[in-house]
């Protein structure tokens, strides 16, 4: 029998690693296995999905079952869940809930990258029809698919994080009235310092969007949500929680998990067993400047260790350096930019930091169409170890977020980022970047 | 007497330097010496002034004399040109233009700061009056004048570099028939290759701009250019061929001029004579990738080293490490960014340079409103050292360019751009960042 890969999980990080191995093996036999229905999709293409931006989940997959099968020569299994390994025996059991049958599949490597689920706290109700969690693309079209078939002028989304936002703001470019309740008592409490969160909830209520903040979800009922103020109207809830991975699978088999539940790999994306990688979702990575493993879902990080796992895999050698903690979003005309570590996480990780806090605009302050931009800046106190920087503004302000995650990528200083050779005309920017205009007001202050 | 600091120009650099010399110097006495009619202003801002982006030329005005004066108590001196330096006697020696008289000037620190003129080659008639130069704001508002006060319906633009096509934009907004005549086979020659040229060629005819390459003009007369090609109807004829340092003033006192003319300085923006600094367009400064030293006319440098020189007047110590050779425009709605070499300066720079080259979109694929893209890098072959890059795309491509400008400044290999972690979300990138793939085409290829 030919040498086989078997790969669970057929979105970015399974995909990025099959076609990688694919181009470097030619004679490798490789098994794709997906529990749902679509491969390699743009899972964060799913707020513009319902919200009419985009006309079917069809237009977010960027590589189907068929191109796998034709220009790759993939065998993708759609609809087939990998619930059991045995390492030992080199076996995995599939539930293939097409034809509702069970079957074991040989293999001689492994590649895990089955991806996250959406948090669902055991409340009375959460289980109902009208609850809809938002990971994969049958979440999304089954949400579109809901959307479309019945009433749906009263949303409520359960939870603050970015995930939350876009599907609020989707829901209200919809027409819905929509309510976000969140139990902190800012929006993004994870992302961002809460005087950065006050532009977002002026974006949000600017909007027309009901935000209730410190408030608690109690309970779904079909037609209601109930918080911890009382009754919502709800014809469909959102969970909007964030995402745990799912280290179920490999943790079971006896690889071993990270802090977080998320499956333990190296640089390589090695898990514990000898011939298993894992990457996306359900695997741990570095973080490079708080300097300790965290669990992070994002489409980036998925591609990016995929493409590590699969070279690896191929007998190649790669390694992924980790990341520093960049996001971004958008509410409406409202961007938000964030990347290294906030005033919390700096704290926690033993920083002692001084923070820059700048209020500037995104061309040049005569130029027609600019917009109030606000950069925070961290740095250490002492060395001006550049530390983590949040942007929040008009058309424009937070993708410049990458000229910091380069920087905290490289180790630069603020007097660094002040000399930096960054681009300027009075369409772009002022002529110092606002970047380093914060730089200015920390190299004051450290 | 008071210790006296004399600062020649009342632009960017100048001004910097005074103000950073009173914040630690409040005992001095500061003197600035502008030969022109405005302080610190924005000469990037000219074109959108003659377009009518912005209404008066006071607006491109970040401070005022009255401000300097007032707030900074510097002693700023309009239309007082130096006209000579006596480095023994301590001297300058000013023409009060206002007053029409000549008077001396002891000082005992000196900063220059005089800037750049338009090159104007000597063809015949190119002192007409209704031939323009573009570098100063009384420059900028006697065109703007010129454009309210009579007939401007017909406009050459000699030069085709970033200024010519900024300027022939505004003047195509201003209702004018705009033709640019360009002695090389491309716009922006010296800033971008020709492939990448090629679309801003596209970019400026698809305006209805006429763009004539490989001509060149021989002569003005009064409503007429006459190129190699012929005649021309011009009203008003606008100089782009770009700028030439103001280096006299500093070269005959006998300081040291760099290769280019310009005043050559260190890392502190000290010149070859005791006491005396220099900064902004009259000097030259350090390109960290070609590793020599050039002459570069931008308001970044100039506010940058401005600020180096006045920490350093007023004894403090503060270093100009240099430019990586970034640069941003924008045409109608396309935009240009570039950063570090082009093939031809890597070339010269005696590197050999692999070339990736990719066409993407500026937001994911699917999203509304995503604009085609293009991203050119150049890396080192075998070491993969990031050399350079240009892009040219919708909004907001260019100013990507800056994480490329970073990536220069800190040495990054094309590995260490594909593992960035750079900002993702459906409305603002491709999943793999569009310099990310580029950056994976050019490590395929080193």
């Amino acid at each position: 029998m030919r040498e086989r890969l078997v790969v669970v999980g057929g979105d970015a990080a399974g995909m990025s690693a099959a076609t990688q191995v694919r181009r470097r093996r030619p004679d490798l036999d490789v098994v794709a296995l997906e529990k749902g229905s679509w491969t390699s999709y743009s899972a964060c293409g799913i707020p513009y999905l319902v919200a009419g931006d985009v006309d079917s989940p069809e237009q977010l997959v960027a590589r189907s079952p068929e191109q796998f099968r034709a220009e790759h020569r993939i065998d993708v299994r759609l609809r087939q869940e990998a619930v059991a390994l045995d390492l030992d025996a080199r076996t995995v059991e599939v539930r293939d809930h097409e034809h509702d049958r069970t079957y074991r599949l040989d293999f001689d490597q492994l590649m895990i990258g089955t991806g996250a689920h959406p948090v669902r706290p055991d409340l009375p109700g959460i289980g109902r029809p009208s609850v809809y969690g938002v990971q994969t693309l049958d979440d999304g079209a089954a949400l579109l698919d809901r959307a479309r078939r019945a009433r749906c002028d009263d949303v409520v989304v359960v939870g603050g994080g970015y995930i939350g936002l876009e599907m609020a703001e989707a829901f209200h470019r919809r027409g819905a009235r929509v309510t976000i309740v969140e139990g902190a008592d800012r929006v993004m409490s994870r992302t961002v310092d809460a005087d950065i969160a006050a532009h977002i909830h002026e974006a949000i209520r600017g909007l027309g969007i009901e935000l209730r903040l410190g408030e608690r979800v109690e309970s779904f009922e079909d037609g209601w949500v109930h918080t911890s103020s009382g009754p919502l109207r709800a014809d469909v809830a959102v969970l909007g929680l964030g995402v745990a991975p799912n280290g179920e699978l490999a943790g079971a088999a006896g690889i071993a998990l990270g802090p977080h539940g998320a499956v333990h790999v190296d640089r390589r994306q090695r898990t514990s067993a000898e011939g298993v990688y894992a990457a996306g979702d359900c695997a741990d990575t570095w973080h490079r400047v708080a300097r300790r493993p965290i669990h992070i879902a994002l489409g980036t990080v998925a591609n990016k260790t995929g493409r590590v796992a699969g070279i690896n895999l191929a007998g190649g050698y790669a390694t992924f350096p980790g990341v520093v903690g960049t996001a971004i979003t958008k509410i409406c005309s409202t961007e938000l930019g964030r990347t290294g570590l906030t005033e919390t996480e700096a704290a926690e990780a033993g920083y002692d930091a001084v923070v820059a806090r700048i209020e500037v605009t995104t061309r040049a302050g005569y130029f027609p169409g600019t917009q109030p931009m606000i950069v925070k800046l961290l740095a250490e106190k002492g060395t001006g170890l550049v530390l983590g920087a949040q942007i929040v503004g008009g058309d424009g302000a937070a993708k410049r977020i990458d000229t910091v995650a380069a920087a905290l990528t490289a180790g630069f200083d603020v007097t660094a980022l002040v000399d930096l050779d960054l681009a300027y005309a009075p369409p772009f920017s002022s002529v110092w970047d606002p970047i380093q205009v914060a730089a200015r007001q920390a190299l004051g202050r450290i």
